[in-house]
């Protein structure tokens, strides 16, 4: 299939277009790259957006059946839902294809959702390029909401962060010490926590979680793309369903706020250009990785460990004789 | 002074040549950059070498009282030691220069001390280079200890920990529940934990503290670089001045063992190759750091801001177009 004819058919909203863009995006061939990069920036064109939700919880925490749960609304509200996990751990157990699938039973035999799981590679900065524009192929596709799920890993929910619109954070029922354990920083993305588990006996646990965040979140300095009472905590249960409409309308009344102040599209371009910068340097970076470098890199190495040259020499002699700018 | 006479200077150990030359490492002007290169590059055949030694602690916790107490207990045994500080924060302040001298004011009146404060500089790239160089030269210099002291502000640990061969974690007794504040990377990479203020009225809190750390400590894999018992937790007093020759024996000791068993020769050969691989990323983004660079960034960033340019395709063109490899 040539550019053009893979354009329209994700266009028209063909999953097996998108799926086919998808592993595209996410090959390493320098002929797959130059391909994605002509087909990103013909879709680009078209401008179509979705609702970016960025979701991160650490696992235990019923991150799945939140989103089989929340998705299966959507889907009952007549939208049409894509699902990506952004994890760059799961090169080690070679992908999570079948564990996202069966994790969605429901949700993965509707027809408005598409279930994707994350690309198999170590690396964050591949990751993370790979995983924004499998977002940004599913706006294309015209989803409505596209989730992108994180399990809380050194930076990748700031590399989640920076491709969402919402970035909500999944929290289970904890006695009170615990709440110490959410990172600061991590508090300070959210712009909803949600208490899962909020059913049977857990519920007054639940209850109490949520007002401590509730009480933490006030502490925090306020953002001026939040409107009073933003960030929120609130609780659900995906178990249960109960909860998923709210933390919906909450979603719907903070976007449509964002859309009208501003936020909403300066949001979009700060994120662009963040992305554009770390492109840059990534490319930079990628200098290092031909052979004909690391063999340099390899070398040079040696005479540091053996204390022939200092780090700052070899530095030097690397960047004259195989870097030259 | 030329560089060869600078050498010859520092090689004997004179003082205003060595802050004349850490002022030399600190300048980010070309010709001082060369200057400095050549300058350690020369230093560097001579293989002398310090014990460095990293100290981490908060503010609040001692640290200066800490490294007054213990420099002079290690002067006072006829060693020779330096003090340098590693704080990315400082550039804040404009710098401490006078906040580290009249903290330790008896120290800063020995003849075989040599107190250095932190470059200030906000990036802490910079200040790391900056600073490992600044050890290096008071390795030449003779001196017998290097401290590099750090306040606990994002990565400086792992910078100081990267440029010293023992890593120290000076605490305060607390309760049981704050020992859960420690991150657990900061913990792995201390040698010795030293709780500190045990004396008067904290003194039981110290005892149990220092038991809790210990317990902690028993629980982390163990290393290679370890002898039987290490990494250990230690109680001192600063201010009254007891604890401090045993955890002067401990990092003996420690220092001994890994001579022997070749973990200090590969930790040192493992750091240089470090920081060489350090330097040469950080020229290679330097890079975008010219007038040149920025102005074609920012030209792109406006592009990709607008929705003309997707992230990937600007990035492309900056490549292309300004920083052909």
């Amino acid at each position: 299939m040539d550019t053009e004819q893979l354009t329209q058919k994700i266009l028209d909203g063909d999953r097996r277009a998108l799926a086919r863009a998808i592993t595209l995006v996410e090959s390493g061939r320098e002929d797959h790259r130059a391909k994605a990069g002509e087909l990103l920036s013909g879709l680009a064109k078209h401008k179509r957006q979705s609702l970016r939700i960025g979701l991160s919880g650490t696992p235990g925490v019923g991150k799945s059946t939140f989103i089989e749960s929340f998705g299966m609304m959507l889907t009952g509200l007549g939208l049409r839902v894509a699902v990506l996990a952004v994890d760059p751990s799961s090169a080690r157990s070679g992908g999570s294809i079948l564990g996202d699938k069966t994790r969605m039973e429901r949700l993965s035999r509707e027809r408005n959702a598409f279930i994707r799981p994350s690309p198999s590679q170590s690396h964050l900065g591949g990751v993370a390029r790979r995983s924004r524009e499998a977002v940004a192929l599913c706006e294309a596709a015209g989803f409505d909401v596209v989730l992108i799920e994180t399990v809380g890993v050194g930076q990748s929910e700031t590399v989640v962060a920076e491709m969402s619109d919402l970035f909500l954070l999944l929290l289970a029922p904890a006695g009170g010490d615990e709440l110490q354990g959410v990172k600061r920083g991590i508090m300070e993305m959210a712009d909803l926590i949600l208490v899962n588990k909020a059913d049977g006996p857990l519920k007054p646990v639940a209850t109490r979680t949520c007002a401590d965040y509730a009480g933490a979140l006030r502490l925090l300095r306020k953002r001026p793309q939040d409107p009073e009472g933003f960030p929120k905590a609130l609780m659900v249960s995906a178990v249960e369903e109960h909860g998923l409409e709210q933390a919906w309308e909450e979603m719907q009344a903070l976007t449509a706020w964002r859309k009208e102040n501003g936020h909403w599209d300066r949001r979009r371009a700060d994120q662009s250009c963040y992305w554009f910068d770390q492109e840059v340097r990534q490319a930079l970076l990628a200098r290092l990785h031909t052979a004909r470098a690391q063999a340099a890199m390899a070398e040079l190495s040696g005479q540091v460990a053996e204390g022939v040259l200092t780090p700052a020499a070899a530095a030097q002699q690397m960047l004259q004789d195989h870097l030259k700018g």
